[in-house]
């Protein structure tokens, strides 16, 4: 029995485990015929048999038969179609060949009595049709575009079985008829030859098993092979190649197919079958013996208890509008990390609930965008600043993208504001909103990478609209440091001739994580960001400071080095105490240093606090 | 225009402003006829036009149309099939009705030429013979229950168009044709004509294009209606109703509306179109002008037109194993919240990496899980305990859970531990476990409500096989707290006899969250977690104790109130120091007082300085 996977996971994987038992229970299995009606296909060896199961993250599980070369047969025509579909445009493609299944056997001809027209590109006229759209200037060209195509599905490269192609055009003869039938009916142009025997080399490309399993991955994840990286069909074409699997894949089984399995398949009379669960995985079986359909028996047993077993029936899927709102507050309830003045705190606390957040989570598609704005149109007559945060957000689709457009342009109307944090990670919502909002609009919404500072905007603007202006940019003398509070107008004295003024820059670090600590810092005017780099390489602000408050004094408590960086948001004045200084005041005025104590503890305890607080709104 | 929801959100919200550019797009298109094969029919006005959207999460919107009263016709058929799996079993059903699309026209009677099976339950031979599988004792029972049923998906009572079944009983000669060759075929047992009528009765149900909406919602929802919560069919036999609409659900057009619309879908001769997206939304339109296939014209054009616009193809779905690991790391990297002793870190830095940790978020179906289980079985040599925080997993099937079982059995066969956290949303993993484990498993795993003391439980178990035994249980003498540090003996014995020696038991609780402040603890023996009620209801634990720490310092600084409950986890011994004693410090002894708000400041500063920390890591 062959595991032959690269990575060592595979061999003790319970997913491995699984797929041994399903070959265990099927190898007795021995009913169903191989097939007979070229002579290459009668020398395939009966009790062949391998699965492989690819995932669209990139594993590969396979056990049995999986790396024993076949002819992909009939497998081959979702792929030539797909060719077919990006070479032509879906249009041309459909006037050429239906999308009907027809309820008849795999080798039945199929053309509509008035037009000539093949009912569906999976049975053999269909398949010959598409064949004949693939682009390219000579046959040998159309070739090679197709074994390349193909190679890029299974992620390596792929080469024609040429005993069975031999085969095959010496005895195609119903196949060179169909040709010819669909020449008479102008669906293929000029000579019909070339075309069928394409069709012939498309049916003899050779592959295992595991290629099966890989190029199913490779549709389950819209079409990029999951192990190279590397696209084998434009995205939007893989619903229209899955839906034509979905219908018309399994000859006359089709309905029973989906019925039992419910993914889109493909089987090949070599005794291969190909299905694909999209967006999670592919499944690849080869097992020449083969039912009256023409599909291979095993194939078939074990792509059924995979579907039970696994749960990967298309139309079973779990309700997923349920949790798209993680958590929502109000300014009201919780604030930035931007310590404000009481004046501030105030007006925040009376007029924050117009400020709604809704951190949001999972994937946005229609269902859950939906339920995500009809909460948002209920809260609306309250809110004046809506922050978006799309942190935990893990996909989100165009519908979502649609819709936010919609709830923008209900805003516009009125003079509300959408703020969005954390889009970085979804690109496709940043290009949609570029491409169909019109100008007017952009100027409607905002983008921050972190949602603290998304928060703070909305604080800040919506302050600048409560409180008189210029009560941000004051200059705060030293005696009105929150440090220095309580002090008495000696000990100030004492204090103020030790500390030392520096300027800094809008955007100059002021403290750098990891420096040594030496320095306590107060804020006469401006303000300053604490950040930290997150593992995942992001930004994220843990606190943020304004005139009149101190920073730096972790480091003075405990000597840890410096724990964070510190950044100045805009020009900072700064008064600096030395930490020798510091020190020194317990032995020469106790009175002093305990004040300065019990000041520090408070800031402390309010930072502690506010931690604790928040994380029992997002936990 | 009506756009009559009860609920507010409806006539502003941007889904329904979308409906209704639908809405005015397609209501100038006058192709197709009115069925007129039975007098009632035709008289619908032929312009009547509705669309309804409903959601799973139990959203409707309606523009149009949307209550106006028609027939259900053979809309009503994948209900009766789904009356019938349930009244008889899967198996049982097949046996009497196929399940292969025709690709014949919507009133061929499409019986297999050998047994007289109906090809599939969508038409109308095989809608007969599916009524005819309805349990119950006399005709009137079986209309009632078909009624109840169909009431259930639609959330109201509904009832039968008298005047429309009497014409339709007046005219179906050819459904009384195919009653009489199923019986012949001993498909239908006993006289065929009850069960033909009741076929016209199931026809004639009088519905709205906002019922069907909502119908459909249910088919999405796994069978329960999201508007009243009432189980309309067993959830098991969803996929198979919704499969036979797959495949054969729209007559000879099924192809192409898979291909074009990607819905289970069934439309009806009295203008109806219901289609289902599973887990999302269920469609309505209803529009009395037909396509030569039997089709209402704008009901196919507006579900194309939302499939396309809201991306809801069943086969177009994201990769969905990207993100499964929302973080991970090892108790070399975090630890729980039990602060610890420098013996017990160092212990917990040096074989710490043998606790792995893993966070994951979003949907746990076998793609997913196989990512995550891939993850573990990499990192397996190195992990002897395993945490798996499921806090923020939306949702979990039973393949997941298989996965997680073949692990359990994996690890069982090591000397591996297995922890979960938060499970409670999951109770599906909790069923599936207690079920499918035999009990040898079941002690080798463990379940914790919160992922802080599930890790806590991990590092006490690999600090017991580290450290001697005995080093957690000790009493530690009042000299040896961290406050006291650097305490002289004489600034000692001005402090210890300010202490009051107190006693709690197990699970007692120690402090209130919102009671004053009067107190400092020191505790002696035992430990303590400091917890907070989310607003979700649930129990987080901020902080934990041991002996030789201080807790309720912050309290003793602000003077606010307490903002956390303290629980006793084991008995505690703490020796007390009133807030009073505390203050007169600074008066009396300044250096005493010093040296302990110093203390209090690294202990803050430490708590500050790991709240960052771990950010860092889960942010």
């Amino acid at each position: 029995m062959l595991a032959g996977n690269d990575t060592d996971y595979s061999s003790s994987s319970p997913v491995l485990d699984y797929l041994r038992e399903l070959h265990t229970k099927y190898k007795p299995l021995d009913d169903g015929r191989v097939a007979t009606y070229i002579p290459e296909l009668a020398k395939a060896d009966p009790d062949w048999f391998g699965i492989c199961l690819a995932t669209t993250s990139g594993a590969v599980y396979e056990i049995g038969d999986s790396r024993q070369s076949f002819t992909i047969q009939s497998i081959s025509k979702p792929f030539v179609y797909g060719l077919a579909l990006e070479d032509n445009g879906r249009l041309p493609v459909l006037q050429k060949v239906g999308v009907e299944p027809t309820g008849d056997a795999f080798n039945s001809i199929s053309l509509d009595p008035g037009t000539g027209r093949p009912r569906n590109p999976m049975i053999n006229a269909g398949a010959i049709a598409s064949a004949g759209l693939i682009a390219g200037k000579t046959s040998k060209t159309k070739l090679r575009r197709l074994l390349e195509t193909f190679g890029a599905y299974a992620g390596r490269e792929l080469a024609l079985d040429e005993t069975v192609y031999q085969s095959e055009n010496q005895t195609g003869h119903r196949n060179r008829a169909i040709g010819h039938m669909l020449r008479n009916f102008d669906v293929l142009d000029g000579d019909p030859t070339p075309v069928v025997e394409l069709y012939f080399q498309q049916c003899s490309v050779a592959v295992t098993c595991r290629d099966l399993g890989i190029m199913a991955a490779t549709l389950a994840n819209r079409g990029t092979n999951p192990m190279t990286g590397k696209q084998a069909i434009r995205g939007e074409y893989v619903e229209s190649v899955l839906s034509v699997m979905g219908s018309c894949g399994m000859y006359d089984y089709a309905g029973e197919w989906i019925y039992n399995v419910g993914m889109p398949a493909k089987s090949g009379v070599a005794g291969g079958v190909l299905a694909v669960l999209p967006g999670q995985l592919g499944i690849g079986v080869f097992s020449p013996r083969l039912d009256p359909h023409g599909n291979s028996v095993r194939g078939i047993r074990v792509c059924e208890d995979l579907a039970r077993h696994l749960d990967l029936h298309v139309f079973n899927r779990p309700n997923a509008a349920g949790s798209v709102i993680r958590v929502h507050f109000t300014a009201a309830d919780m604030n930035s990390s931007r310590v404000r003045t009481p004046e501030e705190s105030r007006a925040l606390h009376h007029f924050g609930s117009s400020i709604r957040v809704y951190q949001l989570q999972g994937d946005l598609a229609f269902a859950t965008t939906e339920a995500l704005v009809r909460h948002v149109m209920q809260d609306l007559p309250e809110i004046t600043y809506l922050l978006l945060d799309l942190k935990r957000v893990l996909t989100l689709n165009e519908s979502a993208c649609r819709l936010l457009c919609q709830l923008l342009r209900k805003l516009a109307n009125s003079t509300k504001s959408l703020v969005f944090a954390h889009t970085q990670h979804l690109p496709v919502m940043r290009r949609y909103m570029k491409v169909k909002l019109e100008d007017r609009f952009t100027e409607l919404y905002r983008v921050f990478e972190d949602h603290d500072p998304a928060l703070e905007w909305c604080e800040n603007a919506l302050l600048a609209a409560t409180l008189p202006a210029g009560a941000i940019e004051k200059t705060i003398p030293a005696s009105d440091y929150e440090l220095f509070d309580r002090l008495t107008e000696d000990e100030l004295s004492v204090l103020l001739p030790l500390l030392k003024r520096r300027s800094y820059q809008r955007s100059e670090l002021i403290v750098n994580a990891g420096d040594e600590a030496r320095e306590l810092f107060f804020i006469a005017r401006g303000h300053v960001s604490v950040t930290v780099t997150l593992v995942s390489g992001a930004t994220k602000r843990l606190a943020a400071f304004s005139a009149g408050m101190a920073f730096g004094e972790m480091a003075i408590i405990d000597r840890a080095p410096r724990s964070a960086n510190i950044v100045a948001d805009t020009d900072v004045e700064s008064d600096i105490m030395d930490l020798e200084q510091f020190d020194k005041l317990g032995m020469s005025h106790p009175s002093i240093k305990i004040k300065l104590l019990e000041n520090l503890n408070l800031g402390l305890c309010r930072k502690l606090r506010k931690v604790n607080r928040d994380i029992s709104v997002f936990d």
